[in-house]
């Protein structure tokens, strides 16, 4: 039996496969004229069916932001993945065994007390672990400062644990015009490189020189010295790529599906069953150019027959569309499907459990879990 | 063997079981003295677990806010549900499929021609629905306008479904004043029984008069002509809801137990390891008299061993934390086990499925799961 959208219950999520590849196929052709590696992050789209598209061709495994990510994707067959936020000790049981289960992990971290229990728990348990150091490149959330003396002091403390460097351009994101995002990312290239450098300098061998967000993968100008690039949301792409320019809106792959659950004319609203549950409290567009509420409402072909509609509130199980011109209410009976395209992808998939496939239509091709918790 | 907090992977979702009993004692009381029957909206909660103490010694069925809670807790021998968000012609069915199997769902509409629909719905099905009517008490979300004729009508398009009429008054959480509430509170309980004497007036029995919110439910002068009320975030409390007046800091019994992941002495700020996506992306506290970020950081204890300290960014995996006054580092060790205070404990519960139970102290007594999704 076919399943179209108009069967689905609602609300749900749907993936749109050839957008989707579309996005895959951009991102490679921009990592690949820089000769280094895509390590797509998986944090997005934690999804098996996905990682296989996105890593198909490329040989640079696969980036994760939780031990249950690491642990799904290696159920599923992934044999080269980095878990890209700093661990702590107690989880380091959970990285041994990714590693004699014939994973190769790599782990994270910027403190040299933890680059120190990494060592004695590889001493003890005969665990090798792959470390690498996280440096700061302008962010200021996680890593250390490049000509920092502690930089040093982890990479000795690891010794032949340490496989390299990594650090995350997140303040691209914080960018309004190519020329900032391309100064950001020469400011992760020198960070990266130069932290190898450093480490190299101690008679470490730190080979793996690691970068990547989505804007800094498709924009930098350089990524010499660079070994691999980690960007995830470009594989789905939202309303806030788009407005940053990372992204254009007909490459948003992903959706919600709603239903009109009533009608408010004189006030010239409606309301869908997708709220702050489906859709996520994030308000990313808050801070772009245009700012989209909690989403941008699209008719069930994905088309914009709602003009500029958008979710205005987001209740729990209830979204309030307003718009600024007449919404077509004889077009928007209770029951009519509707699509959302989110602010931010990542905390609006986290809210489901699988995506509903298309190619294009209306027809639902396949179903692709997704791993969500830690 | 006993699991101590201490030993938990992080994040996970605590839940304070001492805490909770004292909120559900509260609240039954707030209610028995009006002689109306309880409703727990299981939204917040959604476990059974939980769900069995809310109603233990209370007559008055649960509510829910999806058909798969509805279908969740009816599978865990719950009878008695009202499903209160707005009902679309494509649910019918698994409402009718629940019906079937024993249960007294009721459902809610606000829309002639779905009225119509459900009428239809059971005459070729057989499925007999009991329908409440939904009025808008000021809130401006959904519901009709209790004078409007419409109300009339999705009643006579009812007939003898329409089992009587709710009303939510959300707008409570507007309030900033126990005065406030208490008028929204006299609104709410208005609006719901002159629906339903117009409901009467016209021959339908219109048994049911439903209201409720955790803030008009706690703080109602009067529920004459009310039935039940249907409060839900009273059993957790989280921070909006004792900014608003209705609980207090020691209520809170859902928190987030987190690790350090990263110092940051110099800028008097560490991180720990919930992020959006262990914390939810909610902001409430942000209209409220005080904002504190995405959530309040307490020690493993649940103590105020941090003093003001709030996480003031979130990214996916990464939760920046900063406070006031200087941090004590020397008890910040990466992998030291903190706990955080949610905003909106609905949206931060809602990312995970299970909550580690304890009775005040560390110990993990039980593990409770819940339901998410649709």
């Amino acid at each position: 039996m076919i399943n179209r959208l108009a069967d689905l219950p609602t609300p749900c999520l749907i993936l749109d496969r050839d957008k989707l590849e579309r996005n895959l196929a951009i991102m490679s052709t921009a990592v690949r004229r820089h000769g280094v590696a895509l390590r797509p992050h998986m944090k997005t789209a934690k999804s098996a069916e996905v990682a296989r598209l996105a890593t198909a061709g490329e040989a640079g495994g696969i980036t994760v932001s939780t031990l249950a990510e690491a642990e799904y994707f290696a159920a599923e067959g992934f044999r080269d993945i980095l878990y890209a936020v700093a661990i702590v000790p107690a989880k380091l049981d959970r990285a041994a065994a990714l590693r004699r289960s014939g994973v190769d992990l790599e782990i994270v971290t910027d403190d040299p007390a933890t680059a120190a229990a990494i060592a004695a728990h590889a001493s003890a348990s005969g665990a090798d672990h792959r470390v690498l150091v996280e440096v700061d490149c302008g962010e200021h959330r996680s890593g250390m400062a490049v000509e920092s003396e502690t930089l040093l002091a982890v990479g000795r403390a690891l010794g032949p644990l340490c496989a390299g460097v990594m650090t995350h351009a997140g303040h691209s994101y914080d960018c309004r015009s190519l020329a900032a995002i391309e100064a950001v990312a020469e400011a992760e290239r020198l960070a990266a490189v130069t932290a190898a450098a450093r480490l190299r300098s101690i008679g470490l061998a730190a080979a793996v020189v690691s970068v990547g967000s989505t804007p800094t993968a498709l924009h930098a100008r350089s990524l010499a010295g660079v070994t691999e690039t980690r960007p995830g949301v470009y594989m789905f792409q939202d309303l806030f790529q788009v407005q940053i320019g990372s992204g254009t809106p007909e490459g948003m792959a992903v959706t919600v599906l709603a239903s009109v659950i009533g009608r408010r004319p004189a006030e010239n609203r409606f309301l869908i069953d997708a709220g702050a549950m489906a859709l996520s409290k994030d308000r990313s567009t808050a801070a772009a150019p245009r700012d989209f509420g909690f989403g941008l409402v699209l008719d069930i072909d994905g088309g914009r027959g709602f003009g500029e509609a958008v979710v205005e509130r987001a209740n729990q199980e209830h979204g309030i569309v307003g718009a600024p011109e007449p919404l077509p209410f004889d077009r928007l009976a209770v029951g009519t499907r509707v699509r959302v395209a989110p602010n931010h992808v990542c905390m609006t998939a986290a809210q489901y459990d699988r995506y509903h496939v298309v190619e294009g239509g209306d027809e639902v091709v396949a179903v692709w879990d997704r791993v969500n918790g830690w």
